[in-house]
């Protein structure tokens, strides 16, 4: 790990990250030494910082940095936190803050128990919050998506789906949502709440150069639970085809198996 | 500071309360060697523990923490942060969580540009998002809070008024909000958002065996700015009038008087 481009496990108990959540980050996959997507993973940074009025660390620093921890490493994650660091007065952050950037390198999640057939979700009871001045960006308030996350146990349910306050589908706890009906590609806007990852924009940017219908907009559980295929996406699972949601049943269909296949030739490993 | 009853000034980066803003706090004024409300603020870090599935220290672990710091402190600020701690799978809480307890000390703001005779509010842009499962409680997902409190930098300015994203009126950025209607006194519910202070509790109860009118429920900016009398409470501050908000003015008026009078009687200090 890498605080401030220094060799690091600990960060100073004042840091606003961890006093007001005041901060953002992503999740990046590695494999064979590079992080893959990485122009993308750090526009979204630079948005999540205009937006929140943080200084933005310099793109070269960041990238020598991710150098530091991804060389050689064949498979692994790598998250980068950026925090509006010591300082402010109370809520109020001070004109002149650094921002505090920590790069992590993780292990890959243990996913061997889900099967690449389709994923089995439940839907949460815990509901997403609308919220415009948050909505799409990975912040550090990320209580909504612990408190559905701990929901359930049952090893045999993989993901949970969630809905915000009045009713939309939105997203899975840790994975954006996709789905198909009559030929034409869905995904909830996220301008309200939720996170925008970038693989739904990957996924999103393929399927336009594609030809393929992409509507992007509000949909209800009902619309959901009528589509022909539903798939989930993050940067490091890419995508995943949902088998199941509650009692109904998907299959693993067409249009999901060919951007499986755009996505993996997009990518180099 | 002490973390988890050492003194410490730095946190694994990897605790939750960093990564996800999972955990919560409390903010505690220290006079005369003593912390105010003590027990009180204790109810509430159980009662969020509760809330959020987590473990609660033992109280006398955290009485025991609380006088290594507060001993002979004639003024300061005790915060009190409880998080997930490390460990877990992505959002998923650890079954075995341990929690971390922070406890930091801190010097007594400086109030000196802050009339005693009321304050001057403007109307924050920032709403705050309805999300039942989190509202009340001082969690560490505080970002609502710190952009509204971004909003403005005029000193002569004293706090931002936040309303929800449905128009009730809900607190300002770091205070709770009572106000004065033909001798009722009123505040808002806080089921939807917003933070239940420990001094807006004391206050209601104060109120209450006084045989004052108490009225909690959903309240619109046209009703505020028709009160007859606005303050606002924090632990800190205990009871300050607002004397304007954005162009309308209110009186430093008897009920906050016979209130501010009450709060001070009841406190040893």
């Amino acid at each position: 790990m890498l605080i401030n481009g220094q060799p690091a496990s600990e960060l100073s108990a004042l840091d606003r990250g961890l006093m007001y959540g005041d901060g953002h980050f992503t999740t990046i996959a590695v494999r064979g030494g590079r992080a893959e997507l990485w122009e993308q993973h750090l526009w979204r940074l630079e948005n999540a910082c205009e937006r929140l009025r943080m200084s933005m660390p310099d793109a070269g620093l960041l990238a020598a940095e991710r150098d530091r921890l991804v060389a050689g490493v064949e498979q692994g994650v790598l998250r980068l936190t950026l925090t509006r660091g010591v300082g402010g007065r109370g809520y109020r952050p001070a004109e002149d803050a650094q921002t505090t950037r920590i790069l992590s390198l993780h292990p890959w999640p243990d996913y061997s128990a889900f099967p690449d057939s389709g994923l089995r979700m439940r839907l949460c009871d815990t509901r997403l919050g609308v919220q415009p001045a948050l909505a799409s960006m990975k912040t550090l308030n990320r209580l909504e998506q612990v408190l559905a996350r701990a929901e359930w146990r049952d090893p045999a349910v993989h993901e949970g789906l969630m809905l915000d306050t009045e009713d939309r589908v939105v997203a899975a706890t840790q994975a954006n949502l996709f789905f198909v009906q009559d030929g034409r590609l869905c995904t909830p806007e996220l301008t309200r709440c939720g996170v925008s990852g970038i693989m739904r924009r990957h996924i999103s940017t393929l399927a336009l150069a594609e030809g393929v219908d992409l509507r992007v907009g509000d949909f209800s559980l009902a619309e959901l639970m009528n589509a022909d295929e539903v798939f989930l996406c993050n940067s490091l699972i890419r995508i995943w085809p949902v088998a199941q949601i509650d009692s109904r049943n998907y299959p693993w269909g067409s249009l999901t198996r060919r951007l499986q296949k755009l996505v993996a030739q997009s990518l180099p490993t």
